[in-house]
């Protein structure tokens, strides 16, 4: 039974994702996680023993329970869009895993739906909740870092195969998602090479590029394949750069200023010479961004205001996510947008 | 005068990689170094400084020189091909810098001169002459890496920005010299995105991909631009992994065993899951790699042997440059080799 | 209500470490958390809303439980003593949190209790738990790291000032735990220099010596006001040396083989130089340390065994820090055992 | 024959650091190196391949030397004292390496005597003349860092076993003239524990803790026999932190800011609770620590200044040491200055 008041939240999917998600809801104050699916019956004992919630194994009984205002979906991408358009047209609230949808048709009409139905639709691009992306985002928007350059982005490790996307699919959308956030630039087109080494046709390493109108450039290497762990995006712009290192705990954000420097002392005559200047690490206070997002989620539904990853943001990611896919099945062509 | 029955060694350019040739080949015992030439005064002054030798700004003396018995180049690139055919014509074996020539042409004529008229002709790839590089050789021949997946290296740090080539041609060689090095497998075409951002035209930031034709892979990130300095280069196998890090003074190859890991608890039904197993450094003794390179010149004048960076091993980066570069010009498309 | 033939646990203090404790209990299959007590309602309340455990404000009501068969103390230091000895009286098993207790004395009551009455006193050591210092002591045992010579332990954070002890007494435990669980030699005298720069009285940094009738010393740091967060003690033996370093994720115990190098080339003659070998990180599962502190607990009273950290282990800890205290009262003075 | 105007100089020694000052002293313009001895004739024929100056075996004939206006003795400690003597009594102004003797009275004597001739005294304390330190000694003297706390510093690695010093006499001067340097107020006492692995009564690692009459403590790791080389100082004080880690090529030093925290969750009623506020890295130009020390010591001759790191700063370097090495074989005993 819902406590009075408080925004009524039924979970589908409880996974890998699934009680992080129950969790910061749990904390959230103004909503409360009311019902539990998953089709799996070892996942939905599991969550009655973590959390003392109702479950199901049929997920119509989540969006058919009238105490439900909102829907959390978090199942494999596959699912995404039949769950989605049949809660946003149960007159549900949605929030969605990224990425968003498995096509770019999907995903328009999950936005349209929303639209036309008044609904929030919010997919979960988390990183954009973090504290440390945030913080760069004031520093772009403030012109501290000046024209922007480039955007470099390396997200591998040693990882598991999942068995219904490649690597692109599965890790790609967290650097796009904070490309978009972080970018006002809209991308004209996306080119990506890859290979699969382990399951033939499921890419585990792969190299996207996204092109811009003028000399801004972003690129992204994903892979499942690789020794060391690494989160590392670098932002560079014309007065200042930017190393977002997601595993170091110390000093995730560091601006790097730049200095000139001349030396005449080269092989060749050089034009111009740079070295590194005072290199900051800001104080950023550490929050889950799950915990930043549940809030967000609560405010829009409440207020209705629109999500900061809203729809449009999902479909724009998958929108990349798409070309990039098409250009690994063309030789790394570019593919329009 | 040159000492009896040592090679006279001349040195053509003493900018900034020139003192370092003439370091090492004043420690190698069987040669001597007996004239440097610079177009700049200032440069030549300095060279008789710090080494007591003769000088010239003219550069047909030393070719000219008698005693001079091989030629050292280390010019900028557009000179190397004239410079290196005049020393061919006069019958002398050359020693020359990476990129080995400007084009495929100049560098093919080059191949051709030197074999017509018997002489050695050695491309400084200066990275393959360390003892990292050929550890990491032993390590793939002997089967213990398995077969290879991948090979992903990054050069960047806040660079020079050099006034006759973009961030392709000064930083790739020495990612394709390796990778040349390393992999037998022939590579069948490139393709290549970059960005100028500083001098127009000239390329700052650049990826490099390399295909062949089966699933391996290479690619390359060059950046002048970057606020981090690294020289990382991963290589993936179905066996094992390595982390060849050039600035890592106690650990600079790390080999990474791939144990498997299965987790029931995943998101979705996982097929494979691997982990990081036992990770070893191994103990490689440190030397000088222009050392190394300088014996290894006088023994392939000495024995007449074929040197293991020879005029054909330069061709095949030019090749590979001149493709990215072509690639560059037309958005990154696949250009065959 | 206690479930059949299940080790009824009730855990006495629920602050920092008890939810932890109780956490790993609860996976524990052969025992059961049954009741929980804190003198602060917010914790009680706090419990009852993370785990559906009874709770009380009184500890008297849980060493009375007829249900509980063990006590779980994580109280502040100086309630360990009277708490510990009620339940030993009380005919019940404990498990204590480090350190054992205020005093020598009370330590020695405790392990004289536990023996009278045939109970377990299992203290809980935590790092003795760790897979990484099991490794290790492996290692040690094996002979693979010859003669000991050193142990160096740094244990330093930006941290919380305590209420009840100085850093010596909350960080030292540790430090002094794994050094008695991995040397066999028994050490005879300890000294100890420290300041308080913020409580008066109340030492924010400290270097304990531990001193051994031979060659070997231990010497160990702890600071709750460093900037960087260091956890790494460094073990050299006369063959190999090993580093362990708590907050490195991927390789958290580093074995240094050690190589001989001779150079003729120094100021001075030299008698012996030495170089490091090959570095090897060995594969550790990783696994939660309390998980296997709690079925250690569990093995202990249903076998009756005697713990791997019993009331003796906690004892000496305690011995080590009450003269370490002794010799920061007498200007570092050395201190007997 | 000197060039005129230009202050002649003598290098007596030339092992391992001999040639870093002759190469910083034949770029110091105002000087010229005229002479080199070394009792080793392998020694002086590398001096003259190396530099093309005139060299003996015979000191005496460095001092004799009518052109040689100073001397820099870069010999074993055992022979500072009298070398040192004869060249102040010879009427030359003197460099002297550290630690600048082997006993307090030759110290003593070697400054009575510099000053009662009116000669230059200086001692090679090179960390003094690191820009690096001299930014520390910046930011403590302008009181950003706040009232000091303590100095901790780490120097340990695999090194050289030296024939004629332990590994204080060796690697401690380094941390204790930079404490000197920066740290204004006046130590009272010294102890030190230490031991011998390798060579028997030679210790190979040591503890230095050296005390003040306030709550500033320092404390010096000094290691032979470590598997790790680091050169790492924390400086602590009540506003900030700093850490200078003389191996960071990129963030020698980085300065922390403080930032107060509170959290009640905590064990225990929580007194005072810190984290690490905002970290900097400032720019600081790098430049060889010699080369700032060649043109001081030709300044100091110049203009008859005192030097930053004249007798005295030496004398109370081996004040400090002597108590150390007295500490050493009085279990650690505290030694009054």
């Amino acid at each position: 039974m819902l406590t009075d008041s408080k925004i009524g939240i039924g979970v589908i999917g409880y996974g890998y994702w699934g009680p992080n998600l129950v969790r910061n809801f749990a904390r959230e104050a103004r909503s409360e996680v009311i019902v539990i699916s998953d089709t799996r019956p070892e996942r939905t004992e599991l969550a009655r023993a973590q959390c003392d919630i109702a479950t199901t194994e049929d997920h119509h009984e989540v969006i058919g329970n009238p105490d439900v205002t909102a829907v959390v979906i978090a199942t494999p991408v596959a699912m995404h869009y039949s769950i989605a358009k049949e809660a946003l047209l149960a007159g549900k609230h949605v929030l969605i895993e990224k990425p968003m949808a498995a096509t770019i048709a999907e995903a328009e009409e999950l936005v349209a739906l929303a639209e036309a139905n008044n609904l929030i639709l919010l997919v979960d691009h988390t990183f954009v909740y973090t504290n440390q992306v945030r913080a760069i985002k004031s520093m772009i928007e403030s012109g501290e870092i000046g024209d922007l350059y480039y955007f470099d982005s390396v997200r591998i490790a040693l990882g598991l195969f999942q068995s219904d996307v490649n690597v692109v699919w599965d890790l790609a959308p967290h650097d796009l998602s904070i490309l978009s956030f972080l970018v006002s630039d809209k991308p004209v087109s996306v080119s990506a090479v890859g290979m699969a080494h382990v399951q033939p046709g499921q890419e585990d390493i792969a190299y996207l590029t996204v092109h811009y109108d003028n000399t801004f450039i972003a690129h992204v290497h994903v892979n499942w394949m690789a020794p060391v762990k690494m989160r590392r995006t670098i932002i560079c712009g014309s007065k200042k750069m930017i190393v977002y290192d997601h595993l170091d705990n110390t000093e995730p954000v560091k601006v790097y200023d730049k200095g000139v420097l001349t030396d005449g002392n080269n092989r060749h005559q050089t034009l111009i010479s740079y070295r590194t200047g005072e290199i900051t690490a800001p104080l950023i206070q550490d929050k889950e961004a799950l915990s930043t997002l549940a809030e967000h989620f609560a405010d829009c539904i409440l207020h209705h205001d629109r999500p900061l990853t809203d729809g449009k943001a999902g479909l724009e990611v998958v929108r990349l996510i798409e070309a990039a896919q098409r250009s690994l099945g063309n030789n790394g062509q570019m593919e329009m947008l």
